[in-house]
């Protein structure tokens, strides 16, 4: 089984089934295209569609089957291994863990294009508008709910670790690169989050990578840069 | 159970949900709560925040169990009957299934933008531009590769009726509505997906509506006019 990503330091969508994959240890081989220069290089493209003719990562080769998009690989992975509480075991717990993941999965398009996901640095905080602001109420409030429904067998949305954690990570990692204040609840869960075995190692790639993708880099204030070696000035060159 | 939708004349994504209840003979409750002037209308918020935290439509009600965006749904619907056959059968067409619903549910936003669900009219053909016809040959590509390679059995992208095909469904209608000239395997599916007993029973009862929402509403010439009574002046004072 391969997974097709990009870039650790900048692919939300492709850390989604990696850390669903890591976290219930079920082994794969990684393929890593890293970007090109722009988010639609032709070169990138064709070879990112020798795995799936939608042309995005992340994509998953299993054998003869190839599955693309986070979600339906993880919807994937789950029915190959019912063995595993990949979703929640609880009906109605798995119900809430699917709509909030599809609400994920469509929506928070002002967060996302706001704040685009970059593990390298970390941004003071400042007012990032109005529809921001609301994508982060229903997002924290989308946590708050579930851990206090949910929550008390662990850390997680639903306790233990679920799919559904896999599909907020790169949220995660947002409220933390933009310096985002958060209730104690979300803030508990974002480092929950960071601290599980396969972000860490997910991070720890991340800020080895060579490349530099500039449309990922606000040109903004930096607090904190992980990879002081990639400068900024080279990032834009 | 119940499933909250809006404008069956207008709402896209009321109708996957509402078209795999009704194709697979599952009863259930409508509650159409149709939109205000605006798109965030206070008081349909409002309305619609009864059933579903996303304060979004479709939302579905089943007892004490709350599931909203319509994919979570369908997923719900499957799962909870296992007799039908919602997504295909076989394992390589269910992945391939998923995959292209979830590629509809996060994408074509070009298409989604520029050619707005709209039952009530039928406009000339023209140049949408170049965004928008990637999103047309990308959709009209899926089709094609899902009928040769799984669509023996029937009219639909995997012979029999699918989710696959509750998800395309409003984008078939939307190559209608503006008149896009299609190939020929796309044009017959187009034909299949509006041609089922449920779609039908949804045109029918849009055409009755007695609400007209100018957002979707293209300023553009109209071919076929379905709600004569219901004049374009009139939407939009
Ligand atoms: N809905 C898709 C989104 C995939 C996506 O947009 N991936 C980005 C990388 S994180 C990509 O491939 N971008 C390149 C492009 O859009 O051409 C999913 O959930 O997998
Ligand atoms: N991803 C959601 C999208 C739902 C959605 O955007 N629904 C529209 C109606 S078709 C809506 O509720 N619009 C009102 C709003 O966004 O406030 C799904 O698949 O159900």
């Amino acid at each position: 089984m391969k997974l097709i990503i990009a870039n650790k330091t900048h692919s939300s969508w492709s850390l989604r089934p990696w850390l669903v994959l890591k976290q219930f240890g079920i082994p794969f081989e990684e393929v890593l295209i890293p970007f090109g220069p722009t988010m639609d290089d032709p070169g990138w493209k064709r070879a990112v569609a020798d795995y799936t003719p939608a042309r995005k990562v992340p994509s998953l080769v299993d054998g003869a089957i190839a599955v693309w998009d986070s979600l339906a690989i993880i919807e994937y992975i789950a029915e190959t291994h019912p063995e595993l509480p990949i979703w929640p075991r609880d009906k109605t717990a798995r119900a809430l863990a699917r709509s909030i993941s599809a609400e994920m999965h469509s929506g928070f398009t002002a967060l996302r294009g706001a704040c685009p996901m970059n593990l390298a640095w970390v941004h003071p905080a400042r007012d990032r508008g109005e529809a921001v602001a609301a994508d982060i109420a229903r997002i924290t409030e989308i946590w708050r709910d579930a851990r206090q429904r949910f929550g008390a067998g662990g850390d997680f949305l639903f306790g233990e670790f679920s799919a559904a954690d896999a599909i907020f990570a790169p949220v995660a990692t947002r409220f933390t690169t933009y310096s985002i204040a958060l209730d104690p609840v979300s803030a508990a869960y974002v480092e929950a989050v960071q601290g599980t075995a396969g972000f860490q190692a997910w991070r720890e790639a991340a800020l080895a990578e060579p490349w530099v993708v500039a449309v990922d880099e606000l040109d903004e204030p930096v607090l904190t840069d992980f990879r002081p070696n990639l400068s900024r000035s080279r990032a834009q060159t």
